[in-house]
């Protein structure tokens, strides 16, 4: 199973795409879409809209896996990180390809096995799962990783369940 | 100048296609993309991409005209209307359309006059600028048609200043 894992936003979008099989991982490309400040917010999202489909269309994922949105203090960003958060969803969309959502709670426990876990946990455990050389850059990216390790694992779980 | 007014929105997108010319306005169409509730947010997002990309092609708006989104008290939905209003962003760069952004302020004061109106007063003085018998229902296509006009009467304003 290919996972394609994103940590949406609007300036930031982290991807990280992973195979998952025979319960191995394997990484198969990371990185991050990013959109300067100053550009219209309608050329911001059209750049991530056809980043994401780019990932999609090189990689040929089986599902995409994204972080939930929830409200911090700051109205302003969490308007925005929506609005650049639609554009994966429209590209599951329109590439047929499911879209699984789980909270940073669920991510932590998947990962490191303990919903309390601080970042620097979940990104050393994504590290070691992936057999990667070092916690990749920016932490979009790494947490995009991690987003798509908790999907493989929570897969695995919910299949177990079905038998 | 053809002006697509849009009141953006998830579960209803209210829309409405003017034409002002020689300060005077025509309706061309107006109505609502709606969603149902149940659905995925993917598919939902998808429909109201492809209703805005219908409604572009079918009447050719030199421009669109969107309500600013503000934090209201209820974050679930300011993140679900957030994400369905990046759709006609995505469908204006798409297009090639430039995207002009009102606050609900400045549509009270360029369809009344009156920058503290009562939704009511709005409804009443769109139906009468644009000579329609009653006001459009849903209330977001009603919006949606004062948005427009709000354009058209900034647009008019702004390029009187400019000579």
């Amino acid at each position: 199973m290919i996972i394609l894992g994103i940590d949406p936003g609007i300036a930031i979008v982290g991807y990280g795409v992973i195979e998952y099989r025979g319960n191995k991982f394997k990484v198969i490309d990371y990185g991050a879409i990013t959109t300067p400040a100053g550009m219209k917010l309608k050329d911001r999202l059209k750049i991530i809209y056809d980043g994401v489909i780019e990932i999609i269309r090189k990689h040929k994922p089986d599902c995409i896996a994204i972080e939930e949105l929830f409200y911090n203090n700051n109205a302003k960003t969490v308007i925005n990180v929506a609005q650049g958060r639609a554009m994966p969803y429209l590209a599951a969309a329109n590439t047929n390809l499911e879209i699984y959502e789980y909270t940073p709670l669920q991510v932590k426990q998947a990962v490191v096995g303990y919903g309390r876990a601080e970042k620097k946990q979940v990104q050393q455990m994504t590290k070691m799962l992936l057999n990667l050389e070092k916690v990749p850059k920016p932490d979009d990216t790494a947490d995009a990783l991690a987003i798509a390790v908790c999907h493989a694992h929570s897969f695995r779980m919910n299949a177990k369940l079905d038998f």
